[in-house]
């Protein structure tokens, strides 16, 4: 086994962190005690030499796991650059135009690309082209949904109370997330565009933070049908989903639609909003942001992204170990802690009996060297770098199984 | 002179990109044909070869020019990091510690700090902050105003119609940003927060994309006094005016007060919201984010931009030169295009007659060589690296004399 705990986290070095960071920050959503120093492969080190076997991929953001060759050479390039983080949407770069062109060969026809600074406000920028064109109608999103926590995406958030507590919102309106064709909810979206006017429907085709939920495709197609009959745009999210995780570059892809305009950031590592070009405002100034487009090491490094995983075929590689860890992860339901798996591809949520024995699963694995996240109420949430090879998810699973059974 | 145009822009190599550019990516804010490769000092270089002088420093962006050796022994040393960007508000680094123990020195005693994405971001925060403990009832912000293009900070930013046209928004109040002493309107805010229920006040100190007009003593620390009196947070934004370009860390140091919350980005090279403990939630999860506190690389040339600028005495230097700068603009008064020069420090706009001579005036000194950017209606933004010499404003003010006399 590659991975290996020399010292219980957090170790002398950790401590030190993590006692700056309760004096100094504020304390949001860190479970565990780990400080990230290094990484290779598949493998995350922390500061006392600790190695974890990664199955987070930082929520989808290192599709290429950690010191990549392929990354490390930019990074290299870069290191001598003088002008790495520039005014990108006032001042142009290489970058922005190559990664804009290289987008174009993996999103739909006819799309244009704005690059922003987070997958929150690659949300921002999609409902605000919508909001141009339709006018400042409530828009329409999907109970469970994540879609950032900028007060714009937030309204269209649903997932978790704390994250929207005494916050103020935008005019919307909620549609079931439907993961069943049976669903009697399922054409819910046409009496709701019927009978109002709305600016757009926003939805992710596989929920993230909400649990790892995959739609029904019935859902998803009658998301675009009933769009396409009312006029209303239809915005897909693939922040977590896009770029890989799924086997395919959009998660939207498994359903063959298209969404009208559509939000990626994560793994391409910095946000884009995408649109066709019938939402282009045609005008300056509309969408702007100091950074976006100007952050050009990781342009360059979401560039080499695309290039590394059509080269190294990862999105097969995705699909190939995602079966292999669905098929093992099945073998849990039952054995205790464990009641449901479901995703697509990398993108694998085991549902947990309820929320303690989540959370005592999860601080068993870290302990153990198996990093993951939640997800939902009670979910794990599994999304390992797209490089990750069967003998590390044998791995996963193993410790997995020796944790879990006998629970 | 250091800077020289050797092919009139855009020379070819700044064609091809913007060829690019014109298909794929929306076309925001670029008004020049200038594609950036490289930079040193205070001189922007392009991808033909031409090299400008740089007062724009990326809109504060880049407080230490370009290819500032500190600046590049970051990059250097992350080069061979295969962990540079990492999910921040999960996982701790080193780097994310010590960027808030370092900010601890400059910021209000008491205060923590939530590090994230963007100066838009930040203000999101800042404004969900004050929300969480007051509610969801209108903030308060002033006319002119500029906090971000997210549709929270949106809400409050009120300097042109194109940003906002047809966006919804949150619960809001405006109030005139009073730049004398004697403004009738100077006490208004507490009228304002007699009568109603506020959530916040948000303000910047010098407004910046709203043509850098600098507050008046009495209009800040009225804002400050009606606060206290009615309980209500004041929240001022230094993501353009903090981190030294007025020749002190904040801005609000020249008035001698300090906010509940503030925001900050740009020259810090990451967004943050710092905010007096009170306003801790004391929960996890009511503010996060993926990125956020994530880019190492960022946070590490963010905590050497700090070192540099104590070390290298930039506040000082930013005070010096901006009081030449000042004064040798103040000349141009009368001369034609130019009818006003204010600003504090490093921060200096030059107001022009009308919006097409502004832009004129700004496209005759791009093409001499001469970098800066619009603000405002019809303002000229001057806000140089704080690293800029006296010979280099001078150099900057001749084209500006030389350019604009006899219009």
């Amino acid at each position: 086994m590659k991975h290996h705990i020399k010292i219980p986290p957090p170790g002398p070095n950790a401590s030190h962190i993590i006692d700056i960071m309760k004096k100094h920050a504020y304390n949001s959503t860190f479970i565990y005690p780990l400080v990230i120093r290094n990484g290779h492969d598949c493998i995350i080190e922390d500061v006392d030499g600790n190695e974890f076997l990664d199955f987070t991929s930082c929520i989808g953001s290192c599709p290429l796991g950690y010191s990549h060759p392929g990354i490390l050479e930019i990074l290299e390039k870069y290191s001598k650059n003088g002008t790495h983080k520039i005014a990108g949407q006032d001042f142009y770069s290489e970058e922005h135009a190559y990664l804009a062109q290289k987008l174009a060969s993996i999103i739909p026809e006819n799309f244009k690309t704005f690059f922003i600074n987070s997958g929150a406000e690659a949300v921002e920028n999609a409902i605000k082209l919508a909001y141009r064109k339709m006018g400042p109608l409530p828009g329409v999103s999907c109970i469970n949904a994540f879609h950032g926590r900028t007060l714009g995406a937030l309204t269209f958030t649903c997932s978790k109370p704390v994250h929207k507590f005494n916050f103020p919102e935008l005019p919307s309106k909620r549609i079931k997330f439907c993961v069943d064709d049976n669903d009697p909810e399922i054409d819910a979206v046409e009496k709701l565009l019927k009978e109002n006017k709305i600016a757009f429907i926003i939805s992710e085709v596989i929920q993230g933070e909400g649990g790892y939920f995959v739609a029904s495709q019935q859902f998803i197609k009658n998301l675009r049908k009933y769009a396409d009959k009312y006029g209303v745009p239809l915005i897909l999210d693939e922040v977590q989903s896009g770029l890989g995780h799924t086997g395919k570059w959009w998660a939207f892809e498994h359903y063959g639609i298209k969404p009208d305009i559509m939000s990626m950031a994560k793994a391409l590592q910095i946000g884009v909003t995408a649109f066709d070009k019938r939402f282009d405002p045609q005008e300056q100034s509309v969408i702007s942001s100091t950074w976006g487009g100007g952050s050009r090491i990781d342009m360059a490094v979401g560039a080499k992204t695309i290039d590394v995983i059509k080269k190294d075929k990862l999105l097969e590689n995705a699909t190939k170990i995602g079966e292999i860890l669905k098929k093992g992860l099945s073998e849990l339901i039952g054995k205790g802690d464990i009641i449901d798996v479901r995703g697509i591809g990398l993108m694998i949520g085991l549902e947990c009996e309820t929320k303690t024995k989540r959370d005592e699963v999860l601080m068993k694995l870290f302990r153990k060297g198996l990093l993951m996240l939640s997800a939902g109420q009670k979910a794990i949430r599994i999304i390992p770098p797209l490089i990750i090879t069967e003998d590390q998810a044998h791995e996963g699973l193993a410790l997995l199984h020796e944790t879990c059974k006998g629970n």
